[in-house]
């Protein structure tokens, strides 16, 4: 990615996130020649991207100015107000999804996964082995829940590492941060209860909310500022909500993030009222920024939230290892483990624990989450490319998660389709709200090192949004 | 163990199932010796065993005659009737049983598990990194539900093993069969609805209506002949029973089988009125006479048996490798998987699938098996040489749990307490009951290679039972 590039790349957010708004001048000429250390030539060529971009406009011997209708707008923000109470019916829709999406010869703009080519497979298969000698045969039978001592340890200490105390007793290891979710919003819930979700949000909480008889309240998000604490006030006040299942960091789908103040409040808004958090972080150790972001639960003196996480994202998908520290619902949370799965995979907990120990984890993350932005860099300049200028988004700064939002008239499950039969899988919005609302956003996956095939699908995204039978 | 102990053992055996009623003879010296072929001295070695066990009495010149109350008696046999539905609430007690036999210091006679120093820790270890070698990093993704192909290959194998077909499409991949169970039970019930289990039955089943706010019909199980079956028939006429939980063989906790008739009795019954049967096998491979027993499934036409087993109990305890052919549910419950748990760990599908092919599972369920045989046979030696008689089991022709009959004064709650207090774990009757019935019986586990440990626990146990606070 060349200078200019990542110049115009850097205002394009701005610009979206509304930090410069219409009719406002870019910094000048001067200003970014010194900001970043470049050439009149850089900033010259940045310009003119943006303008081809259609995010800004030249207007002659007064400089460059955003354009209207550049900023994210109302729709991805969210209609401001929580749903009412709703039975969710989704599962169908989402599986169908899911199993287009599944075969590795897909580009996998879909994809809930990164890449698995950006783990350290082999440096862990040495770790497998030597955490699986260093177990007795007893191990199997005592490393039932709440898991493998060593993993807990280690799980502790990391916390340690964003200056949080979590005792490893708190720690239960499940069967990646799903099973974890899952069994915390079980000890919490009964059949009938109102659960507090993200609009749009992850798909798994709607299908377990679903799966449990549950009722959905759904909360907006706003893609720069996150969740929306005041209409999830106004919902509390309103309803009898039981829990609530939220993602305060690099948010799915929107990539957005809580600032430290605003997850202060959120847990002061639910201790006031006894409501416990399900906390969804497994995308916590992908900042892009240099310090790895608080969870909600590092505000939490009550023992309400259960911080949920896991290795899946960040290190080894297959072993299926995750963990809850689930606070004051730890004991009913590790019941529930016993009586439904009764323990992950003994010898992966001993495997991933001497990596953590042993494997330069740390190191991995810095390289992975390096990849991930370069990629994000990549993908953000094929979109600029190719597609029309009313495709908006917000840059998250996390993840591998983008949530582009689409002119108003496309029909996000139309494109879907049509992007399944060239080989092509995106998440269609639909699938993130109970409301099947967001039809005209969609997710992309920029977790895979970019090449041709990503080029070209977004190039082929293009086409088809050329397509009019998927305008509405 | 001695010849003449294994001639006693048999025809206690015999006595305790009333094949040898209360004053019947003894079969006659010339005929043992020829039986067995073994010396005179050697028979009456043996019915002077007996005699010392307060089975059979000698009367001069006649012979040896059955004394009363030798045969298992009605308690143990089950009441002949199913329970009334009710709502089940059971996990306390199972949880404080467990919590109390979890250490590797207490003689863990009340243990669901068998010995892991019997099961080929260092070949598994060889083909878990075999198999994940073998691994591409796609796997991580393509290896969703139903789980690794060659895995499901190997199982649909061990079926044509006992002369069925089951295909690969079917095995569903899960944590080891309690998953398996627990999914199966959740896609073939709604909240509210009635499961027939069995009385006594396996605790887990009673755990999961409890979780899913099911409730419980109890099928009595005769220690003899198994489930009764005109009990079900009956319940299926009353109520509108909705799934059935049973295990057809090698019942946990008493150890008896079905016959194959009364195994495609059973099937014919439940297909009549379309009542699905989650079938829990996990004992099959532990059979003691030579051919091993089908399952209920081998008799199903219709799609309505849930087949589930693991390799927990026979091969790889802490891999949590099981699975299900789930029949015309398969689609319903691999969607629920991927809703809870995503998928099995990948590395430990890829190990077993391997060691299924290369690491000669059939000899070591060989020697497993007969492991478990000598073991039955020292256990129930040392119960002779210290329990007092009034004390009655069955002979299981499988897998390592022992069902035993105390006096009926005894309360095994209270037995547990004070054998925990000893540092020894036995599983009490009221856990395998809704009703907390089954105060007289204990389960006891000869999956351990038997020491000194084993005899002098059993000792102790003697010990206890005098105790008068034990009895009500």
């Amino acid at each position: 990615m060349n200078r200019y590039e990542t110049i115009a790349n850097n205002l394009a957010t701005q610009i979206r996130e509304g930090l410069l708004p219409a009719g406002a001048r870019l910094p000048s000429l001067r200003h970014l020649i010194a900001q970043y250390g470049v050439s009149q030539s850089t900033v010259f060529r940045a310009y003119s991207l943006l303008e081809q971009w259609g995010l800004v406009r030249a207007e002659e011997r007064a400089g460059y100015f955003v354009t209207k209708g550049a900023t994210v707008n109302e729709t991805v923000r969210g209609e401001g107000l929580a749903t009412e109470p709703r039975k969710v019916d989704i599962s169908d829709l989402v599986f169908s999804v899911l199993e287009s999406a599944r075969h590795a010869d897909i580009v996998p703009l879909g994809s809930a996964f990164p890449s698995p080519q950006l783990f350290p497979t082999a440096r862990l298969l040495k770790s497998l082995v030597a955490g699986t000698r260093s177990l007795t045969p007893w191990n199997t039978v005592e490393d039932l829940p709440p898991g493998n001592d060593h993993l807990r340890q280690q799980i502790s200490l990391r916390y340690v590492g964003t200056g949080m105390s979590v005792s490893p007793n708190e720690i239960l290891i499940t069967n990646g941060a799903l099973e974890a979710l899952n069994l915390c919003l079980m000890a919490v819930t009964r059949p009938g209860d109102l659960v507090a979700v993200e609009s749009p949000g992850f798909y798994a909480a709607l299908q377990a909310i679903e799966r449990l008889d549950l009722r959905a309240v759904e909360i907006p998000v706003d893609p720069v500022s996150g969740l929306d604490l005041e209409a999830l006030q106004s919902a509390l006040d309103q309803h009898p909500i039981r829990a609530c299942w939220f993602m305060p960091n690099f948010q799915n789908p929107t990539g957005t993030s809580l600032s430290a103040d605003k997850k202060r409040a959120l847990v002061e808004l639910l201790r006031r009222r006894e409501v416990p958090l399900i906390e969804d972080d497994v995308y916590q150790e992908l900042h892009f920024s240099r310090d790895r972001p608080l969870p909600a639960k590092a505000f939490d003196t009550q023992g309400l939230v259960m911080h949920c996480s896991s290795f899946s994202k960040t290190l080894a998908p297959g072993y299926r290892i995750g963990w809850t520290a689930a606070g004051r619902f730890s004991d009913k949370v590790r019941r529930l483990k016993l009586m439904t799965t009764l323990s992950a995979c003994i010898p992966a907990q001993a495997g991933v624990a001497d990596y953590l120990e042993h494997g330069g984890y740390d190191k991995h993350l810095r390289s992975l989450r390096s990849s991930f932005q370069s990629q994000l860099e990549r993908m953000e300049t094929a979109l600029h490319r190719w597609l029309p200028s009313p495709v908006r988004w917000v840059r998250p700064t996390g993840g591998y998660l983008l949530w582009l939002q689409l002119p108003q008239s496309v029909k996000a499950m139309e494109l879907h389709a049509l992007a399944s039969a060239r080989g092509i899988s995106i998440a269609p919005g639909p699938i993130f709200s109970a409301t099947h609302g967001f039809q005209d956003c969609i997710r992309l996956n920029f977790g895979h090192p970019w090449d041709n095939r990503f080029e070209n699908a977004i190039r082929e995204l293009a086409e088809i949004l050329d397509d009019p039978s998927i305008h509405g």
